[in-house]
């Protein structure tokens, strides 16, 4: 049963004087029938004062007590696996297969963060003791708050991977619920709330609330006692909430990871080789989950001095026959079309293939022309793919040095590319988070090892990652304790190591006692 | 020789037009000979592209290479020793003692860099080989805009903590000399431009510019090939520097420590048992460096029911027969009368007690007034403190919970304070990046497992520190490769292991080639 109310601090709070909204399935674009309250201001100032309250608790909470919230949420998870998809589906119009799969997605993050809290040396505990006893750990920052992203109602968004590093970290949590999908917001909710109370931890520590106006997320941004933020999707989106948390009294991290068009760079030989299974995959990958992946490939760069090539009608032969689910708003959609209809318009491309059984839209232009219109550089969210023909190696390493900040960037070349794979490599590493050179650039593997952040616009803080479990350094900070009775130290840092954790003893690691 | 000129990519450019300074002898008052020229917009646009240049080549050496840098900027600083230690105590007026303690501190400082580099698990190599193969690392994020700061001409300054771990890391680094000790700064430049010639590195990695005005650190902070910033000073300078850099089209990382002061807590029994040496030590912490250290006591806590212990009166007897030398400039000695000037006048405390020998001054206060009064929680920078009198735990848990966040915190209590500790502590923990439980907080021990960084405003971003080898972690960014063919990889993540780093491989850490 969803209620259409906000959770606050373990209570669904109904407010007869709430805005209101609903959910549409983008299927037959009608209102589904739930009625969403809108948090008034008042409601978001009692969850984040109730996060801000249980924090020192929740902070100081073992390992182990993390654990425990964390598989009673994904046993929550299964309890109500069918309601979730159900709503997720009415509320996507995804298909099955991906409902399923993100479902499934969502529970093996839940299982990373697990392992990493069941290993421990996450918290990278040190110790000196030949000056004055010096040892540090990582130590929560506070309360957070999680946007949920339009693109993934389940894995992005309320028991995502911001909401699970964060409760690994020890911070308590706020989700912003996307309002798109609030039903599903609302279960998964639910399902968090009641393993809070199972494992009877402060019911201040997550609270769920919803909103249609941008109103409630400034809020909370705004709000003195929250510590940081995790948001995944747009730029203007996470831009306008980075700005408005660098402007509070006191700056807050934001990570917010908006997207990019990940540049796919297609060398001569690999060009001539591979055209037409190289126009297969790239079909595939641009139109997956109809385009609304972060990691869409929104450029493709290719080198043919020939200009013999015609990629871009390629693609679009092999999208030809595609029908694609609709995308998760018509919002989006029409998004998509305005940007589309501009490209037309102005006359910016040299070509344009539309499918006609879809909206998957290729377009094609020549690189000294991409190269003077910086607004082709511009993400196209959606099944859209511009193909750049480069006619020499110096174009082509010109277009890689213009590129700004990318999630991704993929570089495919043959051996006897491997000339210009070094020059363009030493030009793309300052430009990515992860750099691909076999495949393409959609579906990311959920492993300590991902990189999901880029330089800037692709995300506010290159430092950082919002998939894998090194994403839980967002919200740590280290704390140094300095001459510490042991009674007084956490854990972590005892003489007696009684966590067993690996830890640095004056410059070696090893997992005794002292 | 002191040429008064800026360096950029390894020549000392004259600048006719330049508008020009002096440094000056703070115990004289009299100008130092040297004319300094300000950097010109055209100067710090060169320095920057220069640096922008050859950063694909620095953040590509290998650590060896680094190592070599480092080591001969050692060499060189000894070398030019006696010429630096003499400009350093003209412009600063320091005592030699201090002058010779902070020239070995920054030369400790290089050498845990090098062991860092030696030792070379800081890039943190990851492998997964268990789907697509995923290799991440970390790699430098551009060059980097170093502040000096006023009360450290050396170890906080040229080749002080930020340049050198930016060197570590790979970054090119901009210095912005303090001009205070313009002349100590130079000299310091020359060495590392000869190191740079001498190790064959492009000399765009180091460029040193010098200006009295901020209009030089604001350009340079705005540049748009500028990748990130180190800041230690005061909160008014590093809140702009820092407020600049997100206001850029492209925001970037500054870390600014900007003080803060460092509440020493002194609960009930501890007070009554240890009064006069607490006193003695006190007395010692608050006038070391006259004041100028970031870690200066400025705030002491005592919890004394009876009302009957006048520390700040203790303290002060202390100080009476102390000489300090001056401030590092006649400016600072100004802003520090005039805050003291303003709490006499306002009067804003229940008792001053200065001392006729020098400027150092303790302040004492009432809690319940102290609370009432956010102006007293202000930074007084100087050989200052304000003793604050808590009748009551309560009232000692209240004050602790009014805190912002501070670089230290220090907590003196017996076993038998303990239950007070604990309550203390858990509150403490969210404000400070170090809590010291035995002596003062002055003395920054350069060590991995030390934390200098704190919750805003001490800091600007609580998850990084300035002092110790986790300080290179502000200038490096993962990235991750996918699939990437052996040789294309960096030698931190190859199938053999060049570099015998000990990485993690699916999981586990070990050293072995795949």
């Amino acid at each position: 049963m969803i209620s259409g109310k906000n959770l606050i601090e373990g209570k669904w709070e109904h407010n007869s004087n709430a805005e209101q909204f609903q959910t549409v399935n983008p299927k037959t674009n009608e209102s589904l029938s739930v009625a969403y309250q809108q948090a008034s201001t008042d409601q978001i100032d009692l969850a984040v004062n109730a996060a801000s309250e249980s924090f020192d608790f929740f902070g100081s909470t073992t390992f182990n007590e993390r654990v425990f919230l964390l598989e009673s949420i994904q046993e929550g998870m299964h309890s109500y696996k069918s309601e979730i998809i159900a709503t997720y589906r009415a509320e996507s119009a995804l298909p099955d297969g991906r409902a399923n799969g993100e479902f499934q997605r969502t529970i093996d993050q839940i299982q990373s963060f697990i392992q990493l809290l069941n290993e421990g040396s996450f918290i990278a505990a040190s110790i000196y003791t030949k000056g004055p006893d010096l040892r540090k750990m990582f130590y929560p920052i506070g309360p957070i708050v999680v946007f949920g992203a339009s693109n993934f109602p389940l894995a992005f968004s309320t028991a995502g991977g911001d909401t699970i590093s964060a409760f690994a970290a020890g911070c308590p949590v706020i989700v912003k619920a996307h309002p798109y999908h609030a039903g599903t917001s609302e279960l998964v909710a639910q399902v968090i709330i009641k393993a809070i109370k199972k494992c009877n931890l402060p019911l201040g520590i997550f609270s769920h609330l919803g909103g249609k106006s941008h109103g409630v997320g400034s809020l909370l941004v705004s709000h003195p006692l929250i510590k940081g933020v995790g948001f995944t999707g747009s730029f203007s989106g996470g831009k306008a909430l980075y700005d408005l948390a660098q402007k509070r009294n006191e700056p807050i991290p934001v990570f917010a990871e908006m997207g990019s068009i990940n540049p796919i760079f297609i060398l001569e030989n690999k060009l001539k080789k591979d055209c037409s299974v190289l126009a297969e995959d790239l079909a595939q990958s641009v139109t997956l989950g109809t385009g609304q992946f972060c990691t869409n490939p929104g450029l493709i760069v290719i080198c043919d001095p020939s200009g013999t090539i015609n990629l871009a009608k390629k693609i679009s032969e092999s999208i030809t026959d595609l029908e694609l689910p609709p995308m998760v708003h018509s919002n989006i959609q029409k998004q998509y079309d305005k940007q589309l209809a501009t490209l037309k318009r102005k006359d910016k491309l040299d070509a344009l293939y539309s499918s006609e059984s879809c909206s998957a839209t290729i377009g094609s232009v020549k690189a000294s022309k991409f190269l003077n219109d910086h607004s082709l550089t511009e993400e196209v969210f959606g099944p859209f793919s511009l193909v750049v023909e480069c006619s020499s190696t110096d174009e082509i390493l010109k277009l890689a040095a213009s590129l700004e900040g990318q999630l991704t960037i993929t570089l495919l070349g043959e051996t006897s590319d491997q000339q210009v794979s070094k020059k363009l490599l030493s030009l793309l590493k300052t430009k990515a988070g992860r750099i691909l050179f076999h495949g393409v650039p959609t579906g990311v593997a959920v492993i300590q090892t991902m990189q999901h952040g880029g330089p800037y616009p692709a995300s506010t803080d290159s430092r950082f990652t919002s998939v894998g479990t090194d994403s839980i350094y967002r919200w740590l900070r280290p704390v140094a304790f300095q001459d510490c009775p042991n009674d007084l130290l956490p854990d972590a840092l005892k003489n007696e190591n009684p966590l067993k954790l690996e830890r640095k003893v004056d410059g070696k690691m090893n997992s005794a006692a002292l």
